[in-house]
């Protein structure tokens, strides 16, 4: 496959800055209209030939709110107006802080029927990151929840180009704050009779903004286009992936500060599904209400999400009386998520891959026709890889070298992307050209592809352990580690090592009031993995340090552990 | 809905030319990877992660032939090569003159793959019309199947710019022909070893051509891009349309040269799909065959294909196994179709509106939530209406001065279409500008939009009767007579009248060995029609003219009747 890919003129030649524009010399151009794609027009193609759907918004406040798109359209256009009179102009970005709500969703069509960019802001971030990234793309307007203004209070002297904060919210339910800057949502939508002509862009105009929480470094901005998010909601929308009905129910749990939802605030309108928003409460008793009162069909979330919804249906001994799909992603799906969504509950786990960058789909897992007749545990095993690109996305995976790799399920490289909706670049050029010489992002994550075009993240590539020149995966040993009934959580890095450059360090902690010991881990392991891949040392620690978005902190592990030496290291 | 549709910003002043690229002045560009959507890539992608998928074909010789995408991918390979060998230069229009098979496949991503442009001609066009079209497209090669040598031989004379033909054959099956400028495909790609890289084009260049067999004037060419043809491909992928599975099994009954067989020349590689090709057998038995022994889920046709299948299993009492749905389109779904494949069958229909100027496809016909509960007949109802349109397409029917009328699915007006794969000028510029003010072009077809965003639509533009200002549906007329038992065909044309400027006169062929009154059918139309919409005269004929695609030729009725003196008009 890896000879194919060659003939694929997938070539450096292929791939030249160039060559995306097409080859030099003559050519016809076609004669279709010159119509732009447009955000704003999925709200009015919502407004026009779904007007009376619904969205179901669970409300800060607390009630239920129903409306409609007919009326999203009215009030996203009275919100676009109001931006308008405050003087926002295209291409500035206006920031949002906010969770799921049909106001957050108001916002960022008002904000992008300015010509200006959507910029969401994980309210989970550190205060220092919120300030940073606020103040790296000169947000004069921050839309905000209630409830994340006492965070505002917090840093809103450090905020360099803040205005002022719209608050989501009535007059009633303003907050009592020192602030003097606030506005309230609805009282300025309310002065605004809607009508307003959306500002029309170029497709590659700017249209969203979405900071990554590198572990490493300042966070970097990914800078959406109208053409890159209606590209991505529409590939991603194929059979084998988040194929929509207009007879659909969705469940937004994935916030839109996640990477446009994963399209999902743009592929419900457009494909006239019921949109229900479950605003801040994310716990299994709140998530599965609304499955339940609204006959949610579609959901999507990260694996946390599910683990809380898991954990309260079982308590309770509860069904999932309506739902059909759920789309799993942000990290890999855990065997007992999926084993218990399709087995115990008949809901098909759709196993999704992607990053910022990406915008962020770009695999997505569903079997294909011969696999749908394997035995059950070779079923799983398939899904619990991350699955296939959606086209127009290209994948490959290469050595250090830069060498493409086979399809073969077993070499396992460095994951390459490329596509009209991978980043080219961060905001403002920080970080420096993410491409590689043939036009790829670089996704910092290491690999397979089998032979069905199923690719597998095997690790992070600064996580991998170099030894002796060949690769060992990290988070395998990890996954592994986590079977033992006495392990709560497990990490690998890699540490110097005089002869073989780097060799595992195996980092546990262990279950609460359980106590288990260096050998009774190796011996757990052995015959699991292979011989080679074996950790040098096994440590025990008391806590995990974990990023804000929950994942496992490597960086400091290895600042933790940098002055260990390995037993084999002496 | 009228009022609303001027809140939506679909005024003149967004439809303006320079609107398309957006509103002058400053915008910040989004940082997304300039990569063109490109047809190739399609092919390439199958190769790569659905390599191994096949694609069958029933033979023009006879027997059935198995491939797969890996093949049918460096086939293409070789067949641009040898293009390009031929001297073949990007934008030339390469002409195929072909049924659905797979070297009629390949020879499609074979010319794209050169940058040339892929010229499908319609072989049951007349030979005048085919020398018209391949002198005016001055194709310099035209691929052709066996059986439409003979054609070539009555016309190469007149064929001017054809340098050669070269025959979709192996050696062995080559015609004896007077021609001496065949050239055999197999030997031709033979010499090719298929290390070819795509020549890379801009999105917005031409890939497609395909004339428009209009009822009047020189048939009139649709030129595709790259970027028309995949948005088209993509955006009527939706759940609500041609959703297609990797684990789906496609029978193309639509031929590649009708507009792109739909789309799913591309559709069924990019998902991955099976793919089933039926030659030049379309006839009941024949395409029963395959939806049997290939195990098909999906196909689509136009209804004559169809009618001719229902006869067969009903002749024969037979059960269609594994087909899941079908889209119907080309002209109106009849509702005995419908309820045949729905109701008998239990294959879903999915009417389909479109024309080659929309790439072809417009709107898709898929009942909305609320509309699964309605009694049947309900829904029959709105499933014989041509659906709703599929996002980014934007729809509106206006009046006579052009003002967009309500979508309460009684108004009908000239349906007026705009989208990145909506035509915007005819090859050459024949024909002048098609599109209105607001960058609409004029479909030709009258049509009413219910509150759903439902179209039906209600008669050709030229057809419709105008009495005193008001509007009268031939087509509408047309269906209610042909539900009298005596009627075979009905068609009604509107003459001259002193008073109302038109009057309606109903033509009738009646069924063999019947005979029927002008008395029995106004009696029977009575109470089904407005008063106003009455025939002033019902005429009998033996044979109704039909164009080359089937259908009633209104010009030619014309002309038989332009003497004819309705008897209100004495």
């Amino acid at each position: 496959m890896a000879g194919l890919l060659g003939f694929l003129g997938r070539g450096p030649e292929r791939h030249a800055p160039d060559a995306a524009r097409g080859d030099k010399g003559p050519f016809l151009e076609g004669l279709m209209q010159d119509v732009p794609l447009s955000i704003p027009d999925i709200l009015d193609h919502a407004a026009c030939f779904h007007g009376a759907r619904e969205m179901v918004t669970r409300t800060l406040e607390g009630p239920i709110h129903r409306t409609t798109y007919a009326d999203l359209h009215l009030r996203a256009r009275k919100c676009a107006q109001a931006l308008k009179r405050l003087g926002v102009k295209p291409g500035e970005r206006i920031a949002t802080l906010a969770w799921n709500t049909y106001r957050h969703f108001e916002a960022w069509y008002g904000i992008i029927g300015t010509g200006a960019v959507c910029h969401t802001i994980n309210p989970r971030l550190f205060e220092d990151q919120i300030v940073y990234i606020s103040n790296h793309a000169e947000n004069p307007y921050i839309f905000t929840d209630t409830t994340f203004v006492p965070i505002l209070e917090k840093i809103a002297d450090r905020l360099d180009s803040a205005k002022a904060f719209i608050v989501l919210a009535d007059r009633a339910h303003m907050p009592k704050s020192k602030l003097k800057n606030l506005i309230c949502y609805e009282d300025m939508i309310a002065a605004e009779d809607g009508r307003f002509n959306w500002v029309r862009m170029p497709e590659t105009a700017a249209a969203g903004l979405c900071y990554t929480s590198g572990t490493t470094g300042n966070p970097k901005g990914v800078l959406y286009s109208h053409r890159s998010n209606i590209l991505m909601y529409l590939a991603s929308g194929v059979g084998d992936g988040i194929s929509l009905h207009s007879s659909d129910t969705i469940l937004a749990v994935v916030p839109m500060f996640h990477a446009n939802s994963w399209g999902l605030v743009y592929s419900a309108p457009s494909n006239g599904a019921k949109l229900v928003l479950p605003g801040m409460k994310l716990d299994g008793p709140s998530v599965y209400e609304l499955l339940e009162t609204e006959k949610v069909t579609f959901t999507a979330a990260v694996p946390t999400v599910w683990l809380m919804l898991l954990q309260h249906l079982e308590a309770n001994n509860l069904k999932l009386s309506t739902l059909k799909r759920v789309v799993i992603g942000g990290s890999a799906v855990p065997r007992r998520i999926l084993e218990a969504f399709e087995d115990n509950y008949g809901v098909e786990v759709i196993h999704a891959w992607g990053m910022t960058e990406t915008s962020p789909i770009g695999t997505l897992c569903v079997l294909k026709a011969g696999q749908t007749d394997l035995p059950r545990a070779e079923q799983v095993k398939i899904k619990l890889k991350q699955g296939r690109p959606i086209f127009p996305v290209q994948l490959k995976i290469v050595d250090d070298e830069g060498k493409a790799l086979p399809h073969d399920g077993k070499a396992f490289g460095r994951l390459m992307i490329k596509g009209p909706f991978i980043a080219k670049a961060y905001f403002k050029g920080e970080g420096g050209d993410p491409l590689d010489a043939d036009g790829y992002f670089d996704t910092g994550d290491v690999a397979t592809i089998d032979g069905e075009g199923f690719i597998q993240i095997t690790d992070r590539a600064k996580d991998v352990i170099k030894s002796g020149g060949e690769w060992i995966s990290s988070i395998e040993i990890e996954n592994i580690a986590v079977g033992h009934p006495k392990v709560a959580e497990a990490a690998v890095i890699g540490l110097y090592h005089p002869k073989w450059d780097e060799r595992p360090l195996l980092i546990i902690v262990p279950k609460a009031g359980e106590s288990v010991t260096r050998e009774e881990i190796l011996a757990y392991l052995e015959g699991k993995i292979a011989k080679w891949w074996m950790p040098d040392d096994v440590v025990f620690i008391e806590e995990m340090p974990h990023t804000a978005t929950g994942k496992i902190q490597k960086t400091a592990l290895r600042e933790m552990f940098k002055d260990h030496v390995l037993p084999t290291a002496k």
